[in-house]
């Protein structure tokens, strides 16, 4: 036994991951299992995952709640950035990054020999999974199912079969689709999705369909210290419990839910629906508050560095150095945006409909289109020189007439009446 | 008369335009006034705007359907390039474009002396009327509510009270907000919008509330074109009846309606409510196609250069030459986006569910995390080369240990138990 | 006397700030000059112009050495950042802020009553002047030169009249240039360079012409830790010193000359001739570390983020908070950024010939083209998995064949024979 | 004989291609040797790598004349953009794409069942060729030299045993530099460049040392029509011939080289020698007269899209469609390019001195600096309004006082006696 190498394995009692524990043993190793909690698991099914890894014959077995390193490391510069990748999914994948570093965290105390990991060879979770573990250590990194892609074309069915044949109890639930949950929210893939087609109902985990949505309207006020989310309805509670109760209030009004291609980090197009009602909610508050409270010139170049930041975290990046400068970036940027802002749902979509700030850029001098603090000559002279660049640009393209690159500034100019 | 100088006024019947006939003629002009209906007016509409510009004294009248021109010159680049002001405004401005190049080809035509609009001082439209007008010509400009802003504080009580005294009749209704309606949808500002509360119903004009949306799902599909939307449930309408047609249908289900606060062209900040529920529908259905068809860096550049585009439009920059090239640019990634997209609402929000085109970037040899044409070694070979620069990175931010500037990747590898 | 309200003017000793001391006195100011040293002037010269000062009847001068706030806020970042403007125009006007910054510093400590500057209505200075005079105070600015735009076309002309009718002193040589000189290089303008044509060799200052430069190179080293240049061949001088050292040094081989035309503030072009020998030795040996010390994405990121704080740099907006947000940025990147450049010129460019550091993201397992740390298999999978998306859309393109948006493209593929 | 299945080889007749021959003979295929000229090679030369792919066994050899569509497809675009890789190296390996594009379209013809080339497994051109081959046919790739790395650590010697022991030529000089050479110019790698060290003189091919430099200086007059170079010095010649001209004239006075660093496909850090005379001449006329002739946003976005399609060129994706995206904005772009530019050399660096156009987006009315077409009030007014934005950021920041976030910011108001 004391000669054996051991393996820490992010473990989380599904097909996959318990298909790992017997396949390395057979190899091997003493494997001792990780279960990282980002999804506010509670103690029963947590007990059921350690159950889950000592009927397999885990030596070791270990638990984290990482929903407070998820909220801090994921959540708050995610909020603050506000790019969703492609504009449309929220990260929902990045609890990927927290399991990994606590599995590190755990081969270093255990002195293991190895991290693994029950990723495929057809996915984005290898990348983030190996490209983290290589950022944080040197040891180096299994993944059995990848491994078997070489000796089956069906690994479920392979692994139910492993698993089977060695007498470990396997669900035989036949699964229209692949689920992923956490305390972010929840994806779904596969079966009518994968092809295009609408999803159906069942599809469904954390909005509930418009039969079920309350008549009246809800509305919750979510206040904002330099960015950061710090309380829900004058109530100050962590992250994680925003989020929680977030997901479960707007999820009742079936806000949250989307559906998107993205282009993959193995750059095909992957097809899923996405539900996060309470990362929707947070985006939406802390966009309205960041509208009164930073300049033209941050707002513009804010999205810009925003949307690197989640390139890079969706792409398997989260340990690249760069991630770090745009964070310092981003919290530089927080410094005014301080405030608190009401979301409502009538249902189906959130709307921040009301902001409460003494940050807001704005002073009583001028009110946009109501009172200026400037004259019309003023306001002639600065139309006169802001436009200079413009006006010689159009007036050289009018003088060419034919050129074939501006037909769309010609035509209209022709509708104009210029003598183009 | 014929020794009076002739002036062509931007004209839409409200208390400013009107306010600038009887001005303009009292400083010695002919007054003809232009009606560019942008917003589908019915002839009904159309007869009274020209009876009043008559009644005021107008020396003449003319009116245009710019609704096709409207569509091709801003909603088809628009909707190609799927770019929100500030990722929320979709540009329902974009109509004074049209209106300028409309008002400087008839004032060509007639061979006037000026151009005049009812802009006031403090707002955004006076940089595009302006700067338009600038850009397609060399004749003077009149902005007769912009200069009167030096001699009232109270522009709009100055304007009826000047009418009044003149005989000519004036509404005497209260408004509550400003509202700006077009075929691209409506507008609304002033009161408690203003003054960042939560909009009160009567600021709802074409998107009901949820106590009138009707009880089953609605569901579209609209075909694209090359990126160009032409057809609607297999209908071939023009633009402007596609428009109108889901601004009715999507409306009745409160899609599309929208607050934000915008960093305007004068600097200051503007916070207002807008409806646009056909737009809105258009441009899910145009990016869910996009996402299948463009490669990874079309999508990403295509943003880039989609957020640039609609810096200009919403600036007051339609006729910088800039935008005639990212038009080439964007005209020349749309080659593949050819299929069509149902789009679905329960009310609230809408979403693209489902997508039909031969042009997708997908073969059959590799379905994204279902089947790949590489082998585990391939996907071990890609991640380990694609990865080497951030891993290197990563190393070195390891070996400095200390540096302040990567304290979140280092407390992250503090936490996962590398020597930091 | 006490009754007179006081105002600080920047003060140069040149035509136009020494017209507004008597202008400002004769509309019942104090006049309190003052002169901020940005240049390096010794004593004598600082003398000479504090002599003219008092003679000009200002009330009161003082005097700031502001070098080494110029290095600490301009420099450092410029040369961390590494964007010229335009990619050609290394912001030879930033002193410009430091000069704001004392003068309103000073106003403060006095009690002034307003800050005054000598920038006529026709450039960017006045911009850059009123801009952060007024981010900074809210003390009302003058103006003298632009107040006398209205009144005369031919400022210069009307100053020197107003001095020698008031018995001042007047240099009544001709003017060939416009000249601008401090620590961070010289700018000239005017003649033949205004003209488009090629600039004499009177605009030299800085640069020696061909004939004079040493025949043998020169060579410097030059250290710097986390992005700072530290050490000059070894020695820690200051900032200031370091540049005059290289601008001596370069200047006498013909480095860091150049001419452009760049897009100014006011919207016009503006051409000008540029020297500065020693940022330009600087940016070359910083930008040489920088690409062995920062990752791929760090370099392809800190590009953009330069040039947005550039632009702001330029374009007056030096106190935006923005600038502040990128520097956050730029200050992270810097953490690895270790190490000692070698800079060689043979004559009219400079080199950054070697470098020396740990820092390097270099490993012993992989050199470039030399020595893999993968195997070719490995290679194989890399490039099928990473070039997926691409290749996808070429087959598209391909099957599209005659695909207008895609000529290009297409052209190639036929010259290569595939059915297009 | 009829049997074997034919590969087409891209042939350089260097040690790799050459090994490459009986290599792909003795794994059973007949091999067509193809020789793509990018470098203006002679006759002479060109028959030598006829007679050293005859003398190898090759069952055929082709040749063709790559230079008229290496200027079209590269050259152009390249120049109109402006934008080197990492800001600094001038894509002098652009030259592969034409040689993939005529390798497969002869493959075509030839109806060959294969495409091979020389690359290794560890570096750039490996991804260059087999993405562009990927794109352009479903033909598989042969790599022998990547291949072999399995069976060697040293495959320079290996593949010279290989062809001694077979009775081939093969030269023993021993080499230091790796040397890449095409019409574009020359890059050299290895020995003490690959150590960070001052590149020795050998390495010194197309730029003379400065005791060679002629001591009178070299002008030359370069017209451009709409950003397409068309004639040198009054002359309408290739852009083969200029290239070539231009590599010669100004090579001879040290113009066009660099060394530096650069982040590589494979995530490693390549250190090179360049040298590139012609490249860097023209890329300085276009670049002085589009400063003249395009406006300020023209200006700025050109340069992000330029950047854009420069790194889709470096990085092997010459035949992803968003480098077509690019060409049709860069193509619209140059409209009001047309003019002609003098550049000058004084020795070591070349300079845009002067430019000709009627094009220059100036007219008489103002001139920057000297004459304004506006007022004083006007120029106000424009500060005032221009700077809203950004005041009102500074006063918050201000108000905030000890915001960490806008140290820098704080400390400069802290100077300025602001109350911070």
């Amino acid at each position: 036994m004391p000669d054996k190498p051991l393996v820490v394995l992010a473990f989380s009692g599904g097909l996959d991951t318990s298909f790992c524990v017997p396949y390395l043993i057979e190899r091997g190793y003493d494997v001792h299992t990780l279960f990282v909690n980002t999804g506010g698991m509670d103690a029963a099914e947590s007990d059921a995952i350690r159950a889950r890894a000592e009927s397999l014959g885990a030596a070791g077995h270990s638990e984290v709640d990482a929903g407070p390193t998820l909220w801090e490391t994921f959540v708050v510069p995610f909020v603050q950035g506000g790019a969703k990748y492609m504009d449309r999914y929220p990260l929902l994948c990045s609890d990927r990054y927290v399991i990994v570093a606590e599995s590190v965290k755990l081969a270093h105390e255990l002195g293991a020999a190895a991290v693994a990991h029950g990723c495929t060879a057809m996915g984005n979770d290898q990348f983030r999974f190996d490209q983290s573990i290589r950022c944080l250590t040197d040891l180096p990194i299994l993944a059995p199912i990848r491994d078997i892609q070489g000796v089956t074309d069906a690994p479920r069915k392979y692994e139910m079969e492993y698993l089977a044949e060695r007498g470990f109890e396997v669900s035989s639930a036949a699964k229209t689709y692949t689920i992923n949950e956490n305390v972010l929210g929840v994806t779904v893939s596969g079966s009518e999705i994968d092809e295009l087609g609408e999803p159906g109902d069942a599809s469904r985990k954390l909005t509930k369909p418009r039969a079920e949505w309350p008549a009246a309207p809800l509305s919750v006020t979510i206040a904002f210290e330099q960015g950061v989310p710090v309380s829900l309805d004058g109530e100050r509670i962590t992250g994680v419990e925003t989020l929680s109760k977030l997901n479960k209030a707007f999820g009742a009004y079936g806000v949250g839910r989307g559906v998107y291609t993205g282009d993959t980090i193995v750059g095909l197009k992957g097809r899923i629906v996405f539900e996060c009602p309470g990362l929707e909610v947070l985006l939406a508050a802390h966009k309205a508050l960041e509208e009164l409270t930073l300049t033209r010139s941050q707002n513009e170049f804010k999205a810009i560095a925003a949307t690197e930041w989640t390139k890079l975290v969706f792409g398997g990046l989260f340990y690249e150095p760069l991630r770090a400068d745009l964070e310092a970036f981003l919290a530089s940027t927080q410094a005014n945006v301080t405030g608190s802002v009401t979301v409502r749902t009538d249902g189906g979509a959130c709307l921040a409909v009301a902001v409460d700030t003494s940050n807001a850029l704005m002073d009583d001098k001028a009110v946009y289109a109501q009172k200026a603090a400037w004259s019309a000559a003023d306001a002639e002279g600065f139309i006169k020189i802001a436009g200079n660049s413009s006006a010689l640009g159009a007036a050289a393209a009018s003088k060419r007439g034919g050129a074939a690159a501006n037909t769309v500034l010609k035509e209209l100019k022709a509708a104009a009446g210029v003598n183009a």
